[in-house]
């Protein structure tokens, strides 16, 4: 009688188209880093032992103790209304624009604020412009909206630019330090672009997630801060500003950010109403808290240095043990060195079989690539491993390299 | 020269089609509550001055204590593991089956499971069988998803059901103390239904956020209980449960489960990694601490009296002044009273324009009907008020029914 009734799991309805072309890449990486004899050098992690953990602790008596119950409620769809202004008159500081709480929208992290972004201007077969290789967690939230993608080059050189900006629902950009290649890109490229915005009239996603983490000095101006100058008064700008405190305090209390222009933060938080109700008020007010007492910035005091450590300690071993294969740039900030294998002469997706068994993993560049055919680079990180673990990573690598190498030669 | 570069809005590009479609109802009643001369009878809140504070801030602290930097991770897609594994040994317990973690995924409150089932089984024109009226933020979740609706007879005598169950992705039900009706689903009709959703091969979808609020007596079996029972041994079956601490504890910490066969939990991770690659470990850690502590059993103690004594008071005055024009069973447990104009004589899509001058809101029955149609019932909550306020709110009902009736009159 046991599962007399049951109905086999293959007979049941099919999941959604976009399901079955999805990759499952980044869970793997995940699940990677936590392997203890695994040297994962794959996820975008901070390092766990330098989360302000007294701090945080402090600041959630104060998010009860201050806020009440309000911090207990469902809330406003848009989040907590003092982190709201809170932000408003940070960025307003920051660029001498004048924002309210009416631009801004909290998130589930910065992901969130992509997903939702994708829900509100994306049907299928409508046009993003992306930087590419390009974040995977953005491909990641726009594929069940079955979009189409034009690569932006960032020298804007592509005759074809103007056109697909017309055409396009938005374009989609990480200047400070990109993800995956750590890229900061000019201030005269930055304002380039965002003059061919306007004159297309799109929108323009300025994904930040890595401002503070500037281990070489300050990143200048961002797109946002470029319109502002141009633009002063109340924001109504077509740059879409996202942000976070996941690199710049911790990632598990989820708060992130949008700043955009106030009819669009309705229809934003329309979805975000249909998609979860509200964000927690809970880790909203531990946020603000935080924030409030510029945890934020002194905690980068602490980051800092030790993330520029770890990035020369990665980049030390790397010159000496990798450099006949791969090139790259020391990045100035952010999480990542982006080596790029000489004369496309590595197949990235195929040397992973080999750094997995010599158990230490990366991430593969056909998975930033939308058309999934850039095979020949690797994302490496550095934020979240001590300097000798980063080092014996390198090692590691070095050794898949050559069995790759040797592999190859055997027919 | 201020603006001179700015785009109008209008000009930029066209929002996604089902943003159009989408009604801002809730939005309305969410801010009407907060309006503090309003009696909002409209949302589906719980008695913030019952919040169980003195235990989250204990809650809170052990969470960073007892989960260290895990709880201020991004964590498992699926959510904290502990969490997870109490979620699995709680639902075993109580139904005597055998849940693993890899049955249970955690949520940004139930709402996100809705949004992400949307996401892995809907495609645009699907099929889904609903109760209706139903929840009106699941008909939110899934616009975005372009779907098709039949209604779901609970009495199972609609000849086309077996037709629709087999087309059908998924059935979506509220078995316990429904939303919006207050209905408590006979125990035979539960199992009829599972009976012809296995015949039929579809998943259903078993809502179940007001299990707690039993105000006179027990639910009685959940559909999944039922499946269980038949089918013992490590679960695989078709009833995806969802469960919340919203009504049980606070809905500011946004902690909801699914319960479901393995595979299709799978699935629903990719989806919730494309929405936000994880819900706050942070207040999922505090979760743990409160349930582990059985804070949600000993709270509803507190709760249920003071529910009953709202609940009957809210009665007693309708009994008094509504009864002319609306008739309603008292619901015997759960948050709302689902009052029906008599002989359809008063349309409460417009009755709430009257409601709103005198100052009190609920939710007209349209935003519960897939189809818009049902324009004369209105739900009725009575568990945010003390029940001095909730007799005020019917007095001024009665006013506005008055007042609605007199303007009727007048040509």
């Amino acid at each position: 009688m046991s599962n007399a009734t049951a109905t086999p799991e293959s007979t049941r309805p099919a999941s959604a188209r976009w399901i079955s072309s999805s990759n499952n890449l980044t869970q793997q990486f995940l699940s990677f880093g936590g392997q203890p004899d695994m040297v994962s050098l794959a996820g975008g992690l901070p390092a766990a032992e330098l989360y302000p953990v007294a701090a945080i602790q402090a600041a959630s008596q104060r998010a009860l103790a201050n806020h009440g119950t309000a911090a207990l409620e469902y809330g406003p769809v848009e989040g907590l209304p003092a982190l709201r202004q809170l932000i408003a008159d940070r960025v307003s500081a920051e660029t001498g624009g004048s924002f309210s709480p009416a631009n801004v929208m909290l998130t589930t992290g910065a992901m969130q604020a992509l997903d939702l972004i994708g829900k509100v201007l994306v049907d299928a077969g409508d046009l993003i412009v992306t930087q590419s290789p390009t974040y995977v967690g953005a491909l990641d939230a726009w594929r069940p909206r079955s979009p189409r993608y034009h690569k932006l080059d960032w020298t804007l050189h592509d005759p074809s630019l103007d056109r697909n900006l017309r055409e396009a629902k938005f374009v989609y950009t990480v200047p400070n330090y990109s993800n995956p290649t750590g890229v900061l890109v000019s201030q005269e490229c930055r304002a380039a672009l965002l003059e061919k915005v306007i004159e297309a009239g799109t929108w323009l996603v300025e994904d930040d997630p890595y401002h503070s983490l500037q281990l070489d000095g300050p990143t200048g101006q961002t797109i946002l801060h470029h319109y502002v100058a141009q633009n002063p008064g109340p924001y109504a700008g077509p740059v879409i500003y996202l942000g976070t405190v996941s690199k710049s305090l911790v990632p598990g209390l989820r708060v992130g950010w949008i700043i955009a222009e106030a009819n669009l933060i309705q229809s934003l938080a329309v979805a975000k109403m249909s998609s979860d109700l509200s964000s927690s008020m809970f880790t909203q007010a531990v946020a603000f808290e935080l924030l409030h007492a510029n945890v934020d910035r002194t905690h980068a005091a602490t980051m800092i240095p030790a993330y520029r450590e770890r990035r020369d300690a990665l980049c030390r071993e790397a010159a000496l043990r990798l450099s006949p294969w791969f090139e790259w740039e020391t990045p100035v900030g952010g999480m990542f060195v982006w080596m790029r294998a000489r004369n496309n002469a590595i197949d990235t997706n195929e040397l992973y079989r080999f750094a997995v068994e010599e158990k230490v993993a990366f991430v593969p560049s056909s998975v930033f690539d939308f058309t999934g055919e850039d095979r020949f680079a690797m994302r490496v990180n550095f934020t979240r491993n001590a300097p000798e673990v980063l080092a014996e990573g390198v090692r590691r690598l070095e050794r898949a390299i050559r069995n790759y190498l040797a592999a190859q030669k055997t027919p």
